[in-house]
């Protein structure tokens, strides 16, 4: 629901549970409360020491599990993904977990974020003899552990991980063991947690309470953690390097109560707001936020500058995944769907917006505009976060840099483009110093690539954005003819 | 959603529209705007002049309908109606508008309220041989209009009107005309927009924002409005009394940025939270509220006591209608379903939680006690609206005397049964006052039965609660055995 | 399924069972039997003693029904319906058994047939005030009843009944009595039987069958039947007069299995058969049948003529509700649906193709078209019945007159227009002969209407085809204004 | 349903169509007509020259495809299967056609048969990296040939085939041909057939009749056929071997409109039936067959008995998938299901019943038992193939040994076992005799295996009942916990 009104997608989330006797019901409120990743799809994979069972579905945690599915998941260990929602291909076969059978065992895979090297990895494999069933990148990882010959399994899970490059956030689910990995760089979240003799793992601490769980630790940088019925086996399958967190996790993906890397994402926003208040102070009568994202950040800019903050948008909670649109013309018409300007309150009114991006410019414009009609004399809009002015190749649907309004745009012309009063954005260095991680080097744990354009890895010939995976898959499978 | 947290449901939401090109879908987004006042299921009757044509379902709106649905409602007026979900009878037949047919016409209706005398009215007229095919108040009307003889019809519709004793708010749909009309006390409310050459009319001003209509004004106590291709017809079927609109809709049940008989909601909210702050005032560190409906409430006394505002809790977005709920066990574990406390923004701290009612006070004793267990070091429950003592006859389901915590415990009984550390509510002339109608007299306009007991209509002998109706309904059908 | 081919469609069936564990397994599987007599929809009321409890929907009785729904059925007395398939008017509403509730009690109703003064009786029911839920003739029988003021309740069903002409056999279900009546001529059949201590009514005795129940009697023209703890108790609520059982049950309706009136339907038809090869006899290789309901005269007419009787046509047995019909070109090329020739078995042959009955010709034409592009040399077309030249009142939907290729042609303009080699039908006293109940006069009990346009009741000025009631209530209650 | 009555289960049927403008609509007709072949599952894949679309599901052709998802599948050809339904594994996996893409192209293969070396093959190509995502033979084919390094496609195809040990009738799609192959002894049927410019692939003729096409010629033992825009090219793949076409179709599997290797089933089934009253001549009064499969055999016993053939048997048509079966306790009070007596036919009478194989006896017995509470004075069964004593290897799902009566038991026994006043069979050499293949040997053509024990091919040590390989896979896979 957030994708749809801001143009950008998180690719997913993962949870996973060791030895709990409702491993399948732990695993379901955990991906309810990561959710907000993704709602194309979920499913859960089961472990009872001996066979793998599986279910998943298109649409909500909720709609495709009910007691009945749960009941057929026995068994003490689980992993569960919920998967982004796209325009494109939508096949039952890349909802996650994968699972995969052969007569020396199971495997099961989930994967939060985006390899660059996948497509050439791919090409390989297939050239090799493998057969792929998933247009996902998770396919190839488990390709690659099942080539890697007659070594033991954690050293070929290993070399497999390290051929892997990329961000990835894993689960890994076999008969009697759960792993959890991370890239060498740490590009996702994915911390550990424990619930009485319990291990959990989640891509959000979110998961955490929800289930009752504590928080123990993150899983680190190029970390392979097993964890079996003697306890938890910590080695790294790749040398660790300078962590590079995604930072849009802090400002828009995750959920306020949340802590990503140790920060609680809702104090990092009041913060994000306080500080845009500091730097780019206006007259107003009214602070308002764009829902849900940026009510955070909309509270601290009203506190800090003392301006009352008030309820001038508001956003339908049944907006389901089958919404009718308006026509174009019901819409000029002032037709609304999801966000509605609260004229009483905006009306006659200075209006401070505060939002925690801008992507492609659309929504920003269309809440301008609603916010005029309904009466408002000026809109500030102020932004929590710098211009992104790159696309994303690890996992974050950003759209192209033709798409992206602050690639080709100056702040002036955006300002004009989205027919504010005034904009101001929130620089880097303010940006990553109001997330309040307390590291000692300010810039040292993020990912900034979508703001600098400065990526973490290489971003080979053949990378390619995660929503236009589906598609190249898709034409490279079918411009050959020799099967 | 709401009505599962609180205890307190609202019967529903009305919607109509007359001579315009899209009026299913107009309906369709005035209702989704309205679907907080009922989920159980929804409803759509058009007219194109000609014929009327019915479309309905269990279910929220967006479930309901489709394009294809509503491209089987063609015609130029409608109405709609959202129905609330109670455990109890789920009937198809139940689910509005209700359409009649008969030789010499058709008739449909659509209702909000709840009747005091239908269980009488029922009876007799089965004694004089009318067959029911529902349990709602609703089809009453409709069989006192059939009775009515050769009179002419908006004769008829009148002196059925009349009979009725209670809360209704009523929408009706005639081949060529479209009718609303309101109880003499006015104890729900009804709103007339206009969009173009349109008119609409609906519970809340909240679906005049999403349809693009302005607002023109309130339907009054005991108006019965036609409109049809000549414009409006105001007529009265009874003498207007006191206004006795229902105070909930202000405290609770409304939408923030619905207009109540004039009165913004949310800036009203603000107003009793900021009340609050003036008379029960304490020492904290962070002020929270019990999303969604008590926000702006917490939000104004955060302002007035100039204590930061903090997202205490979280509230999942994704709890669809069919979750499943964790086992006690699980509960009892520290699984969450829907709401969590964020630790990171309550542990150690002084919390004054906000929120705008209590029925039963199991809900409030939940999210104490979820507060404490995630760290806060005290809990001030503040409650935006006196104690609710008494049960409601017009249509809100706040369950029996004897389940209603303040109808049998003081307020420090309250208090230490919910655990809270302190605990206020506002008193009711506060809470008039708060609100803020323009009305000379203070109490003028409001209903405030269940926090004084001072029903303002006759309670008949078989008044019954809303939520016992259907039973009751069934057990008297089959207590005699001559049919 | 017959009727989609034939262009005859029965109006339904109906079963009821007083006294058994397993009322509404029993009934389940009555009507699963008595499938053949109608797909549109199925339903079942049941009672415990104290409450009726419906269940009911659109499909066959395994598509409506599953263990599910019948646990929620309990209940030691039940009746059931299934009804036919009609393109027209397809309302949830409509599926029978109706089911009526009031303070004095419930009373369910299901029937089988065709009224004649339905649409006077409605009339005159709606202006003293009734409120009609369906276009069902059935729900006129309730009203009537509910109508019947204070006179004790048998009272007032029989002088109900007694107001009804046409085609009605009946079930009823009170809370603690079953009632089976049928019209005065007899013109449905409606069979009692005995299962242990319980007793059963069904339209056909194969239900008796398939329940295990033994057959008792038939249900007598004007009988009204009541069973209740005591036994059976019966009167008579109207004179009884000259039986006149509808012809068509015998030569095509009815299941094989069934015995009508006495007479087994399958040894019935081989003796029309038979009768066919005396007076129209020829010179041929192989005699085939149209699947299913011929091929029991198609047997009879091989094993008379010495001609083998082959496997000619073949039908598809997996043909559901929603098949894809083939386009108009498709069909050109020969892409064939639920009926096949075979050509092995017809080519180069002079084949007599034996059917039950034409009416509008065009499947008979579609069938020797078929034969003869497999390779048939002759196609000699028998027809077990006498030319239908007249419609059915009496719930049989013949079609209009203006459809019967009979009405409408000579019998060697038929053969031209179906392209027969040679054509025979048999005359009504042979045909009555054949059929074999043994009254004294060979044409005392039958309805001939359709065959000689007498009708055994008046037809009412505003009596109307079954196919065309949906649409004329719809019209009539749409062209006043003056609800 | 044959299968639930017999015990019998034939693995599926294929369908494949080049050059057609309504490929996915003629497959789904061909697929249609070969539904008593399978109905657990159907699927179809297209190829639009470039790209390979598929769609599939559970359930019957009707039930699975409608026309939105046959508007998704544009292309001039297109395969499709048809699945057996066993009570085991039920994945949407292992709906056929299998569809595999990589980016040096796609297939699609769908195949009828068993492979007996297949849990071989799949071990040691898991062993070389494989990753099997089915149960399915199927996938074996697959991976074989995407192993099969650089050699030209067709070559590595070919010698794919050759690897495989079995009976399998196979089509393959590749963007821009159709392959058809067939096992090098012929053990199912294959017949190509043309329709205007196209051709047909299909493992019935009754295919061919119901999409207008003609009948060319059978698909050979190990015969490789490509069809490609330049018409046929026929290889082989393997040494064509004495053919050895399963006996079952004739007797039981085929649709009697079918010819299988030319020969027309019903005409085969009713000399079978006439062989058998030469030899097993028996006093009687009526001859009956158990429906559908035997209705031909009965029928051409009666005739050449001169005995009377009559309904004594009926056959409920409507029995679905999801039928409620009746409680044991219901089932011995005489509730029938499927399947019931006509008691006014058999009351009384010396009744032959004529059946066209036994396999565990228990439906014989239920029959026989049925007839005689109907009242049959004398029941002699009369089955038209020999004694059914080994299990089949090759896709029938014969059950094993154990379940086999005519393994255990002399035919006395089982005479008396299934209650029978006689019993016969028909040797095996009449049986070959009159199915009437006109081959100079009498025995040339046909696998006997299941009568005789004489299988054709090799039996693995590991071959595997077809019922038996989903658990085996299973079994083996969780077995070894070494991924």
């Amino acid at each position: 629901m957030l994708g749809e009104i801001k143009g950008l997608n998180e690719e997913c989330g993962i949870f996973g549970v060791y030895n709990h006797t409702q491993a399948a019901h732990m695993t379901y409120y955990g991906l309810h409360s990561l959710q907000h990743r993704g709602q194309e799809g979920a499913g859960i994979v089961v472990s009872d020491g001996q066979t793998l069972e599986q279910s998943k579905g298109h649409g909500l945690v909720t709609e495709v599990f009910d007691e009945d599915r749960l009941a057929q998941l026995p068994g003490g260990s689980a992993i569960g993904h919920v998967r982004y929602s796209t325009a494109g291909e939508k096949s039952y076969e890349n909802i996650q977990p994968l699972l995969f059978h052969s007569h020396t065992g199971s495997l099961s895979v989930a994967h939060n974020g985006n390899l660059v090297n996948a497509t050439k990895l791919r090409s390989e494999l297939e050239d090799e003899g493998s057969i792929f069933q998933t247009t996902s990148d998770t396919e190839v990882i488990a390709h690659l552990i099942r080539k890697g010959g007659k070594k033991p399994r954690h050293e070929r899970i290993k070399a497999s991980l390290k051929q892997l490059e990329g961000a990835f956030a894993i689960v890994m689910l076999l008969e009697d063991q759960l792993i959890a990995a991370l890239d060498s760089r740490g590009m996702r979240p994915l911390s550990l947690g424990k619930v009485g003799d319990s291990y959990v793992v989640a891509s959000e601490t979110c998961a955490f309470d929800v289930v009752g769980a504590e928080y123990v630790r993150e899983i680190q940088p190029g970390e392979y953690l097993v964890i079996d019925q003697d306890g938890l086996h910590s080695s790294t399958f790749a040398d660790k390097q300078d962590r590079s967190i995604c930072t849009m996790e802090y400002v828009y993906f995750a959920r306020p109560d949340s802590q990503v890397d140790g920060e609680n994402i809702h104090s990092s926003r009041k913060r994000l707001g306080k500080k845009l208040a500091d730097i780019a102070p206006v007259e107003a009568d009214v602070v308002t936020g764009v829902p849900d994202s940026s009510i955070s950040a909309a509270i601290g800019y009203a506190e800090q500058a003392n301006i009352p903050y008030e309820l001038g948008l508001i956003k339908n909670r049944y907006v389901g995944r089958t919404f009718i649109q308006p026509s174009q013309e019901m819409r000029e018409r002032g037709v609304r769907m999801k966000l509605s300007p609260v004229r009483k309150i905006v009306e006659g009114k200075r209006v401070v917006m505060v939002d925690d991006s801008i992507v492609r410019g659309t929504t920003s414009r269309r809440i301008v505009s609603m916010l005029k009609e309904a009466g408002a004399k000026e809109v500030h809009v102020r932004i929590s976060s710098p211009p992104i002015k790159h696309p994303c190749f690890y996992g974050i649907d950003t759209s192209t840099s033709s798409e992206l309004i602050a690639a080709n745009n100056s702040i002036e012309e955006i300002r004009e483009e989205i027919g504010a009063d005034s904009i101001s954005f929130l620089p880097t260095d303010e940006m990553v110093d109001a997330i309040g991680r307390d590291d000692s080097s300010p810039n040292c744990g993020h990912c900034l690539a979508c703001f600098t354009g400065n990526y973490p890895t290489d971003i080979y010939e053949n990378s390619v954005l995660p929503h236009e995976k589906d598609q190249l898959v898709k034409e490279v499978v079918n411009q050959g003819a020799n099967y």
